[in-house]
């Protein structure tokens, strides 16, 4: 069922959480993910073996949940599925803002689970109150510091919303978008079964959201697929919608069943679906979280030409099919830009055809940042991709200093910053990996734009760019 | 133009090396490389600024190949490409094994390239002297100390051999496969224009070299498709060659022209060839080093039909996709795993259908090896994928022992090494980059086939199967 967004933002962003029944046996997990909550915390369990545990964490216990002085906005709850109808009662008698309910073996398992899931579904529904899951994560809003995991940071807000059907991909787009990509979350949301909250109810939420510039979803099944579909086509019109389906071959969707009790539907339909809507389609959590860097970080996007810049010939042969299989082009530049490089580019050995392969040409920052410059301002390509090859070349450029005083990585951040056109960079590793994941880091700090492969670039391009062609008038 | 296996044979496992032409400018890489040489290492270098650097080197020069007190095996080429045809007469005249030519600014380049490579293939094929290149980095062998670069390994060996038509590529497959998967080479050739050796000669002289069980091959081009087909039809049978085809797209082929001179060819033909051939088409570094590494470690493999256990549901539906998109199945387990499984698994938060959501019925190690121990088992599955987590996972699984006191990465390798089905774990990053790189560097120690991700798993299997079961009679 749809709630307005003031009932939502309530429950979305709590003054007072409450935890129901976490327990030594998971060392009390869902306490300490809320430990950072900003506003009050309290906890609910009737077990008294379980309370002294609970105090040394410095959280008050009560064991009823309307005995916890009020309002309370947002109730975990992670009792043994039997109990859940006992304490959803308490819920509606102490008009709480919403629920999330973490306890599993509802409809994804067996009868009685099944019966179970139409029951609280009734009681949410006949109270009008937001009852996310069952089988879920619940919340995470770093601001309010409601978190999923301890894993996850707090405090910090960014741009972007995430909804999951899965609490795993939920939490690890979260932390895996911070850490690659240094981009923080608004909001997200792990929905499970979706019981009573389905993806479309969170999706208009978002839409709503100013702090959101970006929602990117993971979907399992939908019961209202029709409502998905208007939903989408109204919103993605305003905001960029990206949607990983989960379940998209028939075993995967046997597994989605068993998972959160999803429904099985056609690949085809999804796909259909996106197309026709202007959501963008990505097919994993790297494409999911390296989509959403790429449309914060390059802006609007214009075309599919690009200028590359790779090390050597061989890596200008793989980098040149990797971007044309994702349908962009890597075009001769333009006879200016010919005419420049003509006059100090070093042929034996290199190639300045387009992809660039520097090799000797590239020994000093100074005549980096010469190539990268006449590349900005060439009128053939419409975007700059540079390679960054980890190894001894990776060690050398932290210490060639160019005629500013800048290190390699300073003048291509300063680059990053003032390119006329979009500009990112890929890190190769293959045998340095431990290296390739540090390079990344320090070009991650400086603001540049940086993934971990030739493939990925060209992937998060591609998306990125459909979003800015197809998206529909809004 | 084929050489004899014993004309090979000198110039592969050279006891005496010389390089022709090394510099201060480019740090003297190549006496650099090649300081690990097993035999005799010599420099020839004319201009008298550059030989004391190499006396301090600790190498003695000459200043003409014909001073070198003979045999010599090998010849390493780093001369302005204009002095080539001169150090190459020299070569002919002291009767030395093979020349490797680093030079570049051939056919790749301009006319005046393209003259001199005629002049160059005219004069080795005159003399039947095995030439490589030019344009390339010549030949690695570990065992007899000869090196690309600095950063390869030498002494031991192992049982791959490489034919690169990119130096880059040459490297980055002993580099990657060594440190990724814990696998040496016993021998690799850059193989850069082709002037005069081609692909096909080195694929037919590694097809004869006991060393070595699988060819992996980096190919822009072939001036001899025919002789490349028949050679693939004999060589396939007897051992795996993977190829990995550089140019695939217009704009790649455009940009393999920039490096190697090499001429188009639709990708159509390639497919067909590899097809009809049995060698195994691979697309990037990653592909052909895990397929490598798959073919080593798991033996043959006698079917699609995955048991995968991964650690949460929303990992159990995605690794389901991505094992369903490389056309492997999921299905159900036999009756007798089911048996048994029920009578303990708990399937509130998981399931046991397959992929087996462990959750958390994979608390202990003991419970992991029960688990593994009934698929092993399972008659309706060929083989297993183990989904390792990274983070707080990871870090338990140190301290967790089993009731034999083996911690669970221990008690992983015990299992792997005495499974009967085909085994291999895969490690889920996500946010801790640098903690994977460290467990996958745990198992592959401990010797278990280990993959960064699902995909990487799911793609290296596919192809392992490919050749097992798509090999031609032998």
């Amino acid at each position: 069922m749809p709630f307005d967004s003031k009932t939502l933002d309530r429950v979305f962003n709590p003054k007072t959480v409450v935890v129901v029944g976490d327990k030594k046996a998971t060392q009390y997990s869902w306490l300490r993910n809320m430990k950072t909550v900003q506003g009050r915390l309290f906890s609910v369990q009737v077990d008294q073996n379980e309370i002294p545990g609970i105090e040394e964490l410095g959280v008050t216990n009560y064991t009823s949940l309307l005995d916890v002085p009020g309002p309370v906005d947002y109730v975990l709850v992670a009792v043994p599925r039997k109990v859940v109808p006992i304490v959803l009662s308490d819920c509606v008698k102490a008009k709480v803002g919403g629920v999330g309910i973490f306890t599993s073996g509802f409809a994804e398992t067996d009868d009685e689970g099944k019966g179970l899931q139409q029951l609280i579904a009734k009681m949410a529904t006949d109270a009008q109150m937001p009852l996310i899951g069952p089988n879920c994560m619940g919340l995470f809003n770093p601001k309010a510091g409601v978190r999923h995991s301890v894993d996850q940071y707090h405090g910090e807000s960014g741009p972007v919303a995430f909804i999951g059907q899965s609490g795993t991909h939920t939490i690890f787009f979260s932390t895996t978008l911070e850490a690659v990509h240094g981009i923080k979350l608004a909001k997200s949301v792990s929905f499970g079964n979706a019981a009573v909250m389905d993806v479309s109810d969170f999706i208009e939420y978002f839409a709503q959201d100013p702090e959101v510039k970006v929602i990117g979803a993971y979907i399992e099944g939908t019961k209202n697929g029709r409502r998905l579909f208007e939903t989408l086509r109204k919103v993605a019109a305003r905001k960029p919608v990206l949607i990983w389906k989960g379940g998209q071959t028939d075993a995967g969707a046997r597994a989605a069943n068993s998972h959160t009790g999803s429904m099985a539907s056609s690949q085809a339909v999804w796909d259909a679906l996106m197309r026709q809507t202007g959501a963008i389609r990505v097919d994993s959590l790297d494409e999911i979280v390296d989509t959403t860097a790429a449309i914060l970080k390059l802006g609007e996007l214009r075309g599919p030409r690009g200028a590359l810049v790779c090390m050597t010939g061989g890596e200008s042969v793989v980098i040149t099919d990797t971007f044309s299989k994702q349908g962009l082009q890597v075009p001769l530049l333009s006879d200016k830009s010919y005419g420049e490089l003509s006059s100090f580019f070093n042929v034996i050995g290199g190639s300045y055809k387009n992809p660039l392969d520097v090799s000797w040409n590239f020994q000093s920052t100074d005549m980096a940042n010469r190539l990268l410059g006449i590349l900005d301002e060439d009128a053939n390509t419409d975007f700059l991709g540079l390679e960054i090859f980890v190894g001894s070349m990776g060690r050398r450029r932290e210490r060639d200093k160019d005629s500013q005083g800048r290190s390699f990585f300073d003048a291509v951040a300063d680059f990053a910053k003032g390119s006329r056109k979009p500009f990112f960079a890929m890190v190769t590793a293959t045998s340095a990996e431990k290296e390739a994941v540090e390079i990344r880091q320090v070009l991650r700090e400086k603001g540049v734009l940086a993934f971990p492969s030739f493939q990925r670039g060209a992937i998060a391009y591609r998306k990125a760019l459909d979003y800015w062609t197809d998206r529909p008038a809004g």
